[in-house]
């Protein structure tokens, strides 16, 4: 197993875009995915944690990043661990590697939202370090 | 009334500056402030609204951007007008000036958070079409 931060080079390789393409999937079937090039350019502030296994793509977690004056926030989006490939630490593995990178470039917080009946995530982050912060998200889609 | 996008020039104007970072600890006066320069830096994608009302900063509202595989995302962050200048819809103006910039923009979704206790701003954003989400916010500190 290797959970490496992806680079806009590695999507060169066809097999790995097209993956990832069918991780995200699982997570939101119906749901219009952008383009990886586009997450992975360089003025896009993201970080793209992957696990592969065997050379396959087996999970993805991303991180984009902001400076506000209330402080240099990371948030974490679209985990997502293939489901033949779950109950392996998979998803802490990917997220820790995220924390390492939010580390080293300081940020204040690191922040995620998920619902309220994904107990396993939930127990994940927890286990992490992550707390309940006592607000609503509200959201305006296009 | 002049609501506007701020850039980095106009931050050569000390004055602003200053009243910016005084606005900001109306909302949080105990917080450590992210210096304005490297929140309008270009490396960082983030858009300020300014409210001035003869030649004073009145009001600021941020919106930072980034794109994941799940959508090309606004989040809304540090919304504060003086409390002097309150009840007469600079707050809305601020975040129609964001709304503006999002849709010029193609993003997906606008995000934002606040506490439960805010009436007021609750109120605010459901009435310009924001929708509370079912899902809690998870937090790590530094």
């Amino acid at each position: 197993m290797e959970v490496k931060i992806l680079t806009k080079e590695n999507l060169e390789n066809e097999t790995i875009k097209s993956k990832i393409a069918a991780l995200f999937r699982q997570l939101s079937p119906n749901k219009q995915q952008v383009d990886l090039n586009e997450v992975l350019d360089a003025a896009n502030c993201i970080v793209l944690s992957t696990c592969f296994i065997d050379g396959e793509v087996v999970g993805i977690a991303s991180m984009a990043n902001y400076k506000v004056i209330s402080g240099n926030k990371g948030w974490i989006e679209d985990v997502v661990v293939d489901e033949n490939y779950r109950g392996k630490g998979i998803g802490r593995k990917l997220v820790e590697k995220l924390l390492a990178v939010a580390q080293e470039r300081a940020y204040t917080e690191v922040l995620l939202f998920t619902e309220a009946h994904r107990n396993q995530a939930i127990h994940l982050y927890e286990s992490m370090g992550f707390r309940k912060r006592e607000s609503s998200i509200y959201v305006l889609k296009r």
